[in-house]
């Protein structure tokens, strides 16, 4: 299996604590490295769960509240002493590349290494990037203010039709070819289509972030049938009066995101400071959705 | 004796560590709480002494190179989060208060409480800020950007002359109207100046910070005498070469600035992270001036 994983850096909400830290998060991808979020703090949290910062090919912020990327300049900052010069792509509000560079203009910095930055938009799911493993892509959530979640999704594997392999015996050179998009032309001089040939795998795994969110009921399609939701948790269902005041969700609102998307499985964080024992939370969001855990620092879940 | 402390939040330079955090210190004097400089992390540093953000009175900023203010926003960020009202008094340089507006305007955050900032600016020594035991000064250093050290000084105490309460023999209402300035009338009705009854202390405890700074030979003028010299030493004597390039001391400047300036203790800080045993540098500094100590996450050290 292509290694996919998740490791939380902080799954604490706006107040960070001792025991947690802002929200962070790092995700692998087979040699890909990527944050989503940057919380105050976060390029210590990366040293000590002994990640380079230096590998990181990709920046994800969801919107510009502090908990979420006061930690983004001090790590850029870090990079750059550290002789970095290997691009950047960085995705995130419009006014943040406006905070980086006021911010590295005070510091008279100018930096090693390019920041290919790409603004936030739009009020539909929007493909913001892709590579040769990986889709991405943002949407819009709901929150206070511009706020967007993110889907990163394996693309579709081409493989073989097992009865052309039976029937044909290409060789080496042939697969090759016909993996690059090549029809294949058989002994008797017929063309057989690469459409025909190739079989597009349709249960590529995906990684959806929801933070922070109020309840939004788009974000059902937008991330159908993915394998892990990270979802927002602020509070408990009793308190949704005061999720509802502050555009946050409760575990009741996580776990049917979760339930209706078909995800397989769920994610919660970004609990209020208030909650010391998370259990409380966890068996809320179960109650709903049986395959859900709690986000706390420097957990890892493979995807 | 009143109580006059520094605890030392971050004595690290400018790549954070696990080990040790980038520069902030807190000063407490009898009742006054202040910070100087406020590296990434700070609130979670002062979390884990159980020192109270909200009770800070002043901040001083020294420059804006990362290590030096990166945790500011979030300090601010949170103490709004707890509901503070109570004013802050902000002190840095100008560019810092547009940094700060753009990302409160970023988040929607309109403060609880206000921020007073007064702007650092001048060549010479000046007095920003004075309260009824204090005395704030901010001088210049020499830094890639501009930069300013501070000294925090105890304003002189008004003994009454010994001889002249042998002499009147004043009651307690007569000693509080010298204490608040005024003449004394004796039973000859003859006037004696408030000036001749009042003597002005002399041995006033003063702390000074300087940090970043090259070796800045007007430095010593602005310290004379000073209790408690912070003094940065990035490198040992022998990267000299480097520390002139980058506008950073060494251990030796640092003591040699604490002996000209006579000044009573020295503390160094601001290490590089090259180093990983201190000793050296402490051993140098000492063959220099004996009174030295080393800044270390945590330290605290009665001036």
């Amino acid at each position: 299996m292509i290694p996919f994983e998740l490791t939380i850096l902080g799954a604490g909400s706006a107040l960070p604590t001792i025991h947690r830290s802002a929200t962070s998060q790092f995700l692998h991808y087979n040699g890909q490295n990527m944050l989503i979020d940057c919380a105050e703090g976060t390029q210590i949290r990366l040293q000590q769960l002994k990640i380079s910062a230096m590998k990181l090919d990709r920046i994800f912020i969801s919107h510009l509240h502090g908990d979420h990327y006061f930690g983004l300049i001090g790590l850029i900052n870090s990079m750059h002493l550290n002789s970095r010069i290997k691009p950047l792509k960085l995705f995130g509000p419009p006014e943040l590349i406006n905070i980086i560079q006021l911010m590295l203009q005070a510091s008279d910095t100018s930096l090693n290494f390019p920041i290919n930055f790409k603004p936030l938009a739009g009020f539909e799911k929007q493909k913001i990037d892709e590579d040769e493993q990986l889709q991405y892509f943002s949407f819009p959530v709901k929150h206070r203010i511009p706020a967007w979640g993110f889907l990163i999704k394996e693309k579709p594997r081409r493989n073989i039709d097992p009865e052309f392999i039976e029937k044909y015996n290409p060789n080496h050179q042939q697969l090759q070819a016909i993996q690059q998009g090549e029809d294949f032309i058989d002994a008797s001089n017929a063309r057989i289509s690469n459409a025909e040939i190739i079989q597009l795998s349709s249960d590529q795994r995906a990684y959806a972030f929801c933070a922070d969110t109020a309840y939004h009921e788009p974000i059902v399609d937008y991330i159908k049938g993915v394998s892990l939701l990270y979802h927002e948790a602020t509070f408990m269902q009793d308190l949704q009066v005061l999720a509802s005041k502050t555009l946050h969700s409760t575990t009741v609102d996580a776990a049917n995101i979760a339930n209706k998307s078909r995800a397989k499985q769920l994610l919660i964080g970004h609990f209020s400071s208030r909650y010391k024992d998370l259990n409380p939370l966890l068996a809320e969001a179960r109650s709903i959705f049986s395959n859900t855990q709690i986000a706390v620092d420097g957990l890892k879940v493979v995807i």
